[in-house]
C-alpha cells in the first residue's frame, strides 16, 4: 500500500543507483570528467545516451565547443576518483591528473577513454534539449570499448550524499 | 586496459539496470502498464523523468490521448509482473487485471498507482523529443507516493532477456 509523501523521503528509496563517467577534451588540449546520474540510453539503433548536464559545468562548455564526448561506466574500484570528478570543477584545474585516472586514446574522438572503466562508449553529440531545470545532452555512440578483464563490474551510487559502493544480485 | 569491441557484447556488461513501470488510463477508462528501461531523472525542481516509450506501444497513445502517467519503481517481489507487462501489448487486452497487479487511486491524475512498488511518481506530460529511433517522453512529478514498508526495496533488470532480480549492496 502507497502513502502520500514529500520527493524528499522517497529519494532515499531510488538506490543502488547509476553513475556513469563523462570526459571530454578542449580545442586546446585540456582534458576533464565528470559524474553524470541522470543518464538512460535514448535511441537503440544507432545507440544514444541522455544525459543531465548543468550548463554551468566544464563539461557542458566542452560538448558545445567540440560536440563530442566519452560515457564511461566506471568500474566498482573507482569510487574514489568518481566522487572527485563529481565534487570538484574542472575550470580551473585538471581533476583527471589531481585524482589519478588512467585514460586511453579513443579511436574516433578526441576525448579520452577511462582505462579502468567497465566499458567506454566514444559519442558525437547529436542535440541538447531541455525540458525542466537542467540541459540534456545526447550523443550518438561511434565506437565501443570494453575492459579486457570480464571480472570488472560496474560501480553504482547506493546511498544519499553520493555514497559509492559495489552492488551484487541477490541469490543470483 | 579496454579493448574495441561491439555494442552487442558490451550490452551484457551493463547490468544491474534500473527499470521503472508506466500506469496510464485512456479516456473510457481502460487502465495499462509497461516496463521502461530507458529512464532517468531530466530535471530537480521540478522533478521531471525522460523515459523512452516506442510510438506502438499503447502506453505512448494513452500519454498523447490523457497527458498524464505514473512512473512507478517497482518492489523486488514484482519480477513476473514486470516481466508480464513488459512483454505483452496492451492494446487488445488487459495486463493489469491478467497479471494481478494491485493499483490504487492516484491523488492528482486519473492513471493509478502501484500499490506494492517502492515508490509512484503521478506526472503530466511535458514534451516528447525524438533524437534517434524512440520517442522521449518527459513528465512532470505532480504527487509523490511511497510504500507503507520501508523493507520493500526495488527491482532490476540483472542480466540479457529481461531476467528480473534483486540486488543488494556489497558489504553495505
Amino acid at each position: 500500500m502507497q502513502k502520500m509523501t514529500m520527493l524528499k523521503k522517497v529519494a532515499t528509496r531510488k538506490y543502488p543507483e547509476q553513475v556513469v563517467l563523462v570526459t571530454t577534451k578542449s580545442r586546446k588540449g585540456k582534458m576533464n570528467a565528470m559524474a553524470v546520474g541522470w543518464v538512460a540510453i535514448a535511441s537503440g539503433d544507432p545507440m544514444m545516451f541522455v544525459l543531465g548536464i548543468d550548463d554551468g559545468a566544464y563539461t557542458h562548455e566542452l560538448i558545445r565547443q567540440t560536440k563530442e564526448f566519452v560515457v564511461a561506466y566506471p568500474g566498482e574500484k573507482m569510487a574514489a576518483q568518481v566522487l572527485y570528478v563529481g565534487k570538484n570543477h574542472g575550470h580551473a584545474r585538471d581533476k583527471i591528473k589531481e585524482c589519478g585516472m588512467k585514460i586511453q586514446k579513443a579511436a574516433k574522438i578526441r576525448a579520452p577513454l577511462v582505462a579502468d572503466a567497465v566499458a567506454n562508449f566514444e559519442c558525437k553529440l547529436v542535440d541538447v534539449f531541455q525540458p525542466g531545470d537542467c540541459p540534456l545532452v545526447v550523443g550518438k555512440v561511434v565506437a565501443v570499448h570494453e575492459n579486457r578483464s570480464p571480472a570488472v563490474k560496474r560501480l553504482y551510487t547506493v546511498g544519499p550524499g553520493h555514497t559509492m559502493g559495489s552492488v551484487r544480485i541477490k541469490n543470483g
